[in-house]
């Protein structure tokens, strides 16, 4: 079985080949192809003979063959809120013009291909009930909510037509990512973990009262796997699904640090208001209903504490010894 | 007040045309410029000063300028349900490409223009409640419902940028449209009444119970022009507004027309089931909570009865003698 992973070089498609090179359940994976507009770093990865990197813009390296012979997708590649937001085309060709790309691409495939896509809790905002469910109607108050809500309405049409095996999940906000910041506006919820047990200092930008929606790298991977293992028969309904996570405060994030991380470690993050992070992730909901995910068997983190001892335990490299 | 219809030679944008150049309420249309795809043929607009009639693609068309100096825009133009359920491509590039052209155009104006989008009920169905809200999520089931809302969700996000101000609203069918019947799978309502009044055999291609949300062409223009001159302080979130119709079952439509245009009239309704036709409108929802809009002032038809009248005053030359 060959697999694509669009955005394949980044945290999470890293994060899933290697789930998906560990564990076969039912499936041999003998092809996995991470396309990504930056190359791959992975070493593990990179010397994986049943790996295969394509770098370059998703159109290109579609339009180059890059997903002959598929049998599955799953499409991560995106431009980030920040970016979609500074500039509204930077987000409608990286995100919709190159899913569009891509599904014309699966339909020419002689079977139509599973394909999982990666949406995100920012397609909701303004006036939303308390308790988010998979049929209430999101109105995106930002552009890369927009984008994916729009990929999500091609992922359903193109389901529906047979020319793929669509899926879409919406996924909590990742945390606590490894590495560098990006320029998603909601970084800095894994910033404020991981630079701090790094020994550097963190600037949170949000209100500490401010309720969030999010997921451990680990229980995302497994998310997505899940829903590209689920058969077709057992998906009712087309509408994008909400996968399990966790609410928490931003105050409850930081107490978890303090007890997993020490106290010391704590101490680096500084409040430092910023509007416009203030602004779109204040306008997501972070409580939800996920009958439908729990339904299928998925699940999410138990507690913010999980959260931090996962990133402890996964990045041990990444962590200066507590103080 | 420089104004651009898409698909202004179609039906409905002729008689949105004819509609402002009447009323002027507080507006001094200027120009009226009809872009459409076709050439425009109605002799009355053709000889006022005021329209300007342009044809060709809608991209083309705005690359060529069209849309220069414009205040406002009735966007219109579509392929219609039955085109675009028969090749996706080509709705995609008729209703989401052209879109997407048209709100870039509008952007590079110095003044961001008013924009009325025309949505269509057709966004809704699979499992829904009875009666549909504004925030009822729509779950498209088939290619042309999914394309509005895609369009819908970008004048929603182009609107909050500030690049347009924008209203989407969702027309129920407008039903009795004169001429010839198009591809629409909502064809047949205009043609059960249209064709037996013209004397001419018509076919009901579904189920006489069949339900269906319906509006007059004038109540259909209103409608839209209300959209037009609604203060922007008075539109209350982004969503689409779904504009107030008729609920009305096929065999009542039939019974009006028996009464209003005779018994003779009804007896060349003939019924032959057509799949397709039925799966596609039987899935559209036909009762709907439209608070949003009448508390707007926006009105729909009374009565069945109503519409026909109206088509028979609106178009003598196309009703034969009762008989």
């Amino acid at each position: 079985m060959k697999i694509l992973i669009t955005g394949g070089a980044g945290f999470l498609g890293q994060r899933l080949a290697h789930a998906l090179l560990k564990s076969e359940p039912g499936q041999t994976f003998t092809e996995i192809v991470l396309a990504d507009i930056a190359p791959l770093r992975d070493a593990a990865l990179m010397a994986e003979t049943r790996i295969v990197s394509a770098t370059g813009e998703l159109t290109r390296l579609l339009a180059d063959g890059v997903l002959h012979g598929a049998d599955g997708v799953f499409h991560l590649a995106a431009a980030v809120s920040g970016e979609c937001e500074a500039d509204i085309d930077v987000g409608l060709r990286a995100n919709l013009d190159s899913t569009r790309a891509l599904l014309d691409a699966c339909r020419k495939l002689k079977k139509p291909p599973r394909v999982v896509f990666s949406s995100s809790l920012a397609v909701y905002g303004g006036d939303m009930p308390d308790v988010i469910a998979d049929n209430t109607l999101p109105m995106p108050q930002n552009s890369y909510g927009t984008q994916k809500f729009i990929c999500e309405q091609l992922i359903a049409d193109y389901t529906r037509k047979g020319y793929i095996d669509g899926r879409s999940v919406r996924l909590p906000t990742v945390t606590v990512r490894p590495g560098k910041p990006n320029k998603a506006a909601s970084g800095f919820m894994s910033g404020i973990i991981r630079e701090p047990l790094a020994g550097v200092e963190a600037i949170c930008p949000v209100d500490p009262a401010t309720g969030v929606w999010i997921t451990s790298p680990r229980f995302a991977v497994q998310g997505l796997i899940a829903a590209f293992e689920t058969p077709t028969e057992k998906c009712t309904g087309r509408i994008a699904m909400n996968l399990p996570g966790l609410s928490v405060r931003v105050s409850e994030m930081l107490e978890s640090l303090a007890r997993v991380g020490g106290t010391q470690a704590a101490s680096r993050v500084r409040m430092q208001k910023d509007e416009t992070i203030s602004r779109i992730v204040g306008g997501w909901p972070w409580r939800f209903n996920t009958t439908r995910a729990r339904g299928l068997g998925l699940t999410g983190p138990a507690a913010m504490d999980d959260i931090v001892a996962e990133y402890i335990a996964d990045y041990p490299e990444a962590v200066r010894r507590a103080g």
